[in-house]
């Protein structure tokens, strides 16, 4: 019997998305190991013939996790209103699933079943192919350079107005950047994000002071138009990071609150905002006004006030126009109202239709990726992931392959394809940390962040072998001069393989092996073209055992004679 | 063991939403009778301290269907960052539901339970108490009265420039409908929708020629000002029927387009228009445009050409502010651009707060009612559900039950409450016609409608006993003189039981008794108040066992004794 609760289709979704004007994507959820054949109907929903006329589609099983597998078509549709249904085969039953409902019986009307009722062309996922094709490196500025290769390391502090001082800790500059464009550009990276470079007063700088002028400890304009106009040259991109949840309480509309009171024209410009409004010195002095995780000095801005969004709308621009970014960052992304994020992405997609928009959100983000706010979200999730496989080892082959099953799944193939997946960020420990010392771990998460779908992220110095699990460490400084794993030529070579495999970037993805263990086997695939990675993520000799015969492979490290050493990887390209 | 494969929860979904900036829902789907006990835990995902502290909360069982059950939990949050997780006990073990990962261990970072990221005033349903509370009278203009209770019922033509013509088939106008607005409010109706009024050829005026005049065949602008004014003055709101993914093709763009070729400067008005383009008389050829199902003479719209778009707009702010109306009905409503829709209601919003958009999708709309376009849709899975329990008895009591649940958790409860709710309409054959001639059926049914969750909608005629399963009888003029069946007293009884009694707008939903056949009670409750519904829907009587007490109903039609006669009903209030 087909077990009737395992079964999940959602119309509208990353169950069913279109690709082109033509092309269609529908996916089913079964039991595991449940159906014997899945079978897809569909037909044109306006046919001027009653009943409608339905083709049928056999459904390929693509991916399987703990509990369920996928099913998966992507079709030419020939009409531009669907209606479809499935039809679930057992070895003893039959069963279709029309509009939610399961029945062994088709319904009576054409509306009663499921529909994707137009396949529009504002539909389609507009992610840029340059942001999939990304390799992108991410800069925490004060802790990188503050000229060729060296970082002062001693914090200071520089005056902004009367009150404020803008804080530096390491003193890394704008111009610390450009001067190692070419570090950067001989790694192969093509993308840099760079964390917040706006005047603020500490060294993390997301409490913006000023959003129209590079933080001076950091450096002026110029020296940022002449880091995009740098790297630019050199065919990298340049993601900068938007903080516009919250703001300083000395931003110039705060301060005038603070300092005017109901009468500041500023009032509305915060969210749940009461007078009297101070700047508490005690931190135990609860504010009048909502902010960042409690941090007084941070109010939240009231990003649904028109004429907040119109400030920042301006913002947005000017970085995009006139200094020539590629995208943006966007901090603190899911506390900030939807209106506000369509109105940026109108807004920047009209100066710069290539322009994305990447939301911090750590879980998962379907709500925000339909195509009116972001184009990618920070793929947190990979890391951690990746954490308890290669890291911890609190997961083994098979709990990963059924997590990665769940990330390749959660959204339509487009946007799974420009994820931001990343091992590490300025908010999170290295990636290094978690692998008890040992490179090779490190080595495993970064072949697969590099072969998944999505678009890798590398935060700064992880090439260098950089650990770190508290603020201090994991924003250390980058160790120019003394790394602790010199892992760059292995950096290269994935960077190389990730650019020279289109595979990598829009093939399909499965998995051929996974054992209880550490054994876990994946091809990507384009066409005629594919990339095998086998991976061994435990302290022992792995056999690959009943696979296609495997030999040469373009890339690996302990592996023999058809066996995988302890922490062995390898990669074939065919 | 706990059923895996039967479990959901879904962030920012109809299983986790806000009701205010302080009260929030949240439910989880298990597998039926799977759980002994389900717990909610929930903690402030920005908590100073950490780990996170967690608070407790027990949840209810609220619903069955065939296959789950549902638990949902309403609480105030004292904080506005929430995150949570699910604990599912049976009687030999315990899962945490967290992120999609069920486990018997909790996670190590707070980022790694579910979010609801910032319960933001922005994120609460706004649809307007009027609708929820409204009770719906759906004309059909043509077919119901010329003047005081009189339909000519002979076709006829109006001249419309030099080309086109205006008909009608009926002969129904403006001023009918005002002439019978107190046969109306004598029902007890609070609100019409009404189908299309605006210039147009065919009787049915869904090819719109002129969207800012009413169609001379039915009379004038001042008319409906008139009839708007008279509703309104007898508590009556005014929806009028928006037809904006198609025109006809005699709409001045697309005559600008067909008379100039490429020099029309409406060339980019239609959706996916080439040229040449044409007028062919001949059905058979192909045009070389985009239309509506098909049907040549309604071209479709390019509604997200900004000038296209800022027309319409035009349009909505004309008839709201200019004429007072109190929301629109949005033809073909899923196939029309989402941006299209958030600027619309962005615009009449900005008019009127509490007008409302109601949206043509017969199939389920999470993705159209996420607060940005439409306030409710237009429920013709409840008719399909009614039609298959009480009429065509293709499904019994418990199968019927599985589907009202399935239809009352699709959405969050604020959207719930003003779907708009129907057993007919223009569209469809009369609810009647699938009742085997039998009224009873029928009055089931309409028990059903004004008790359910959601707004009731009657098609003009249902209260007379209309029939009909073809376009000439479903939209048949009006039985003035001659009802099939008087059905009016019972129309008064259950608007006044649904005016009276806020427990059917806003109260919970529970099922208490379904069997294998027609027997089903169900209990709505707000407070102390509650609604007891038992319907009979089959031709034989049925006990009513095992129930608490229920004697004296406030209205019943079969019910002596603890039974009810074939196709009895019986309501309790308390």
């Amino acid at each position: 019997m087909i077990d009737r609760q395992a079964v999940l289709h959602i119309p509208l979704s990353q169950y069913a998305f279109i690709n082109s004007e033509i092309s269609i994507t529908l996916r089913i959820r079964v039991a595991r190991d449940g159906l014997t054949r899945c079978v897809l109907h569909f037909g044109d929903r306006v046919c001027p013939s009653d009943p409608v006329i339905f083709s049928s589609l056999e459904m390929e099983k693509v991916a399987t996790d703990l509990d369920f597998d996928y099913y998966e078509i992507t079709f030419d549709s020939p009409y531009t209103r669907v209606c479809y249904y499935f039809e679930l085969c057992d070895s003893d039953e039959r069963l279709y699933l029309f509009a939610d409902i399961l029945s062994k019986v088709l319904p009576q009307e054409r509306s009663e079943f499921y529909q994707y009722p137009f396949m529009r062309r504002e539909e389609i996922s507009t992610v840029p192919d340059w942001l999939k094709q990304a390799v992108v490196y991410n800069i925490f500025p004060d802790s990188f350079a503050s000229e060729w290769r060296f970082i002062r390391g001693t914090p200071s502090e520089t005056g902004w107005g009367s009150d404020v001082v803008l804080k530096s800790k390491l003193g890394g500059t704008i111009r610390g950047i450009t001067a190692n464009l070419d570090y950067i550009a001989d790694l192969g990276f093509t993308c840099l994000y760079i964390n917040p470079i706006f005047a603020a007063g500490e060294y993390h700088k997301y409490d913006v002071l000023d959003y129209f002028n590079v933080s001076p400890n950091m450096g002026t304009n110029e020296d940022f138009h002449e880091l995009v106009s740098q790297a630019h040259s050199r065919g990298i991109r340049v993601i900068i990071d938007g903080v516009f949840n919250h703001c300083s309480w000395y931003f110039f509309a705060f301060d005038d609150v603070a300092r005017n009171g109901e009468r500041s024209k500023y009032k509305d410009w915060f969210y749940d905002l009461r007078f009297p409004v101070i700047r508490p010195e005690n931190e135990s002095i609860r504010p009048t006004y909502s902010s960042f995780a409690y941090e007084r000095k941070m109010p939240k801005l009231n990003t649904s006030n028109p004429e907040v969004r119109e400030y920042f709308m301006e913002v947005c621009e000017h970085w995009i126009r006139d200094y020539g970014v590629d995208g943006w960052r966007l901090d603190v992304a899911n506390e900030v109202d939807r209106t506000f994020w369509r109105a940026f992405r109108q807004r920047s997609r009209a100066i710069n239709p290539e322009s994305v928009m990447i939301g911090e959100i750590w879980e998962s983000s379907e709500t925000w990726l339909q195509g009116d706010m972001f184009d990618s979200t920070m793929n947190y999730d990979f890391r951690k992931n990746c954490r308890d496989f290669f890291g911890t080892e609190a997961i083994n082959a098979t709990e990963f392959n059924a997590r990665v099953t769940k990330m390749n799944y959660r959204y339509p193939t487009g946007i799974l394809q420009g994820q931001l997946n990343l091992l590490d960020s300025h908010d999170v420990n290295r990636f290094f940390s978690y692998c008890q010392k040992d490179i090779r771990r490190l080595r495993l998460a970064e072949v697969f962040l590099f072969t998944a779908p999505g678009t890798p992220c590398v935060f700064y110095g992880d090439e260098l072998g950089m650990d770190g699990d508290h603020e201090e460490t994991l924003r250390g400084p980058m160790p120019w001069d003394a790394p602790f794993h010199d892992e760059r030529e292995f950096f290269r070579t994935l960077v190389t393989l990730r650019r020279e495999n289109k595979a990598l970037i829009y093939g399909s993805y499965r998995a051929l092996f996974m054992d209880e263990d550490g054994l876990y086997i994946y091809r990507r695939q384009l066409k005629e073209h594919t990339v095998t990675i086998a991976l061994n993520a435990r302290n022992h000799t792995a056999k690959l055992e009943d696979m296609d015969p495997l030999t040469d492979p373009m890339m690996s490290d302990g592996f023999e004679a058809g066996r995988l050493a302890p922490f062995g990887y390898a990669v074939w390209t065919q």
